[in-house]
């Protein structure tokens, strides 16, 4: 399998893939910067105007509703109503789902369009799937990925996505299929948008794998533990980590990514 | 002083408080992830469909008028109304006070909402407090803080904020008490959103300490100063004392805090 | 020359000029540290409400179209407005020229309004020249800046604009005047708004060189390449880089300047 995940890190690099995100304002820069360091190209564009030409052009389309308000929901409408018209792939970042009712009827509104990936913490998965299951108990704001799998499986069944549950250990499920990595760094958590940087580096691996979002997912996911673990290696604090980490990305080698790895099912 | 000063910064490294910030685009990268380095929790939100529901679930308000426009400023109105009804601490950041009427008059309007905390560099200062005062000379773009305790203590008056004039020396007035501090290099004037920071990092602090805001208000001043002088000894220019800055919030130390902290009355 | 451009760096290194920018959210971070790098003073304001009263007191503005939407056009065309009437020069950088017919449509209005300045890479400038040229070719997205010295001058023509084609040469053109220079690296276009940021120094050396559009736009792409370069050979990916290119633009000297410029017409 690791071999297969990095010819996929090696195709995002030789393919340059067209991403476009409407995401939010807090993590504009490090998402591009991201997508950039792995080698696609990022479009941000939120235009209503331009949405449906800017989603003709490109390979991904990543939804991050971060910072979202009526005109930029809009935006995602159109951008996702002309992905799915030419089978462009699209990504579903859920930022703070469960916060407020506003959040969470927005996303309903999301997830009847199907996205081909949905990628959120595991408290964040536990709300998205909350309108779609018999509630057992409350959602609070931190869960283990693991208590999130019968959320993620209940979201693939009703809508068709692949979804992963980041964490300590990433859970990505498809159908019959999951996988599990358990890479990364507790640091990870205390830089902004490092979540929001794994759903626009998915949306890289799914351009230049729309046929199988499982592989890109689980891919992307990859990608950022390993490149995280190394970064936060060589760093004192979340600010050298930041910049450790776009340079792991850039400059990460097949020797190093066979080492780490820690890949399961 | 110094302990007291301590125990506050450990305090919001185990409580972890949840800050809304409706802040500037510029600074909203850069903020959070001070506020993560010192162990908050930021959330950044500004749709008028979730605000009131926003700041029901967090420690403290931040509301800075940086990039305004009307959209944000009814944002933070709404934002405000409930920090209010909820006795949710908010502080407010009066960037480019002065620079034009537009936001001179918004910057009234939110006044009379009294700030729980106001931070502010000393032209700003002095703008904010020049409608409430006999003006005596113009406002121009530099001023040092030691010009603007005047304009201070009438805002304190006026409106019972905690007012804090941020400089080469901090000073932080409220009814009867002034502090100063004397940390921080000039270089830090060379990073965007160094200001912007303090006032978040202030409303991280007055979430654990809603009962003392002039204490929150020293203490995030005071680790502010502290570890941008030590990033500053670090760095070789503005782009790695941003770096290390979050780095140095993360890892500060007691001893280094207490070796280095100037405070005075 | 060399010694020209570099009076021109001293000048807006003393003189700090202020830049009033509406940009895109992607770059705000990085291009107001940029500016505070090279010693000049950021505004980001966007509001209609203050864009008459902000570009009264600045000494350039720079427009660049990189997130657009209407509220947004709108902001622009009346900081164009005042910025004419006082003959506050303006730079514009034309994000993303060609990729959708709303942009282009948005770009063809403010060349009407005869930028004092055009920067953009080979493709923008090309595809922003097409409406005036008998076209021979398709626009697509990866064209060297020499073939688009054709479009440059048929701008230059039209609205008496300054154009700079960046690329691996960076070309200045302006009535019988061509300026060619060969600094920089190629990390560079993996650090996202490096193009943006050129832009916005741009704006600071036309601010001290308003009689002089044409040597301020050298001396802004000199100032990039130079410190990109000396940046690049310390980083390890485009993350250090980045952080680098500002420290290298707050202290390059004299003499790593003269001995690297590579200049040529």
């Amino acid at each position: 399998m690791q071999e297969q995940l990095w010819k996929s890190i090696v195709l995002v690099r030789d393919k340059s893939p067209l991403v476009q995100s409407i995401t939010n304002y807090v993590v504009m820069n490090n998402t591009a910067n991201a997508l950039l360091a792995v080698g696609a190209s990022p479009i941000m564009a939120h235009a209503h105007e331009e949405m449906k030409d800017m989603v003709s052009i490109v390979g991904a389309l990543v939804i991050n509703i971060g910072t979202l308000d009526d005109y930029w929901v809009k935006s995602m409408h159109l951008a996702i109503a002309q992905a799915n018209a030419l089978h462009v792939p699209w990504v579903l970042d859920p930022v703070g789902a469960g916060a407020t009712p506003y959040r969470n009827e927005v996303l309903e509104g999301l997830l009847q369009l199907r996205p081909t990936i949905i990628r959120g913490n595991a408290s964040e998965i536990l709300a998205l799937a909350s309108k779609h299951t018999t509630p057992t108990k409350g959602v609070d704001s931190t869960h283990r990925s693991t208590e999130a799998v019968d959320a993620a499986l209940t979201l693939n069944q009703h809508f068709g996505s692949v979804v992963c549950i980041s964490g300590a250990t990433d859970i990505i499920v498809h159908k019959d299929k999951t996988v599990k990595l358990s890479n990364g760094h507790p640091m990870m958590a205390r830089v902004t948008g490092m979540g929001c940087t794994a759903t626009a580096l998915t949306g890289a691996f799914v351009a230049v794998h729309p046929e199988d979002p499982m592989n890109a997912t689980v891919a992307a996911m990859a990608l950022m533990g390993v490149a995280g673990e190394l970064a936060a290696q060589r760093s004192k604090g979340p600010g050298s980590l930041q910049v450790n980490f776009l340079d792991s990305l850039y400059t990460l080698r097949e020797s190093d990514f066979a080492e780490r790895l820690k890949v399961g099912a």
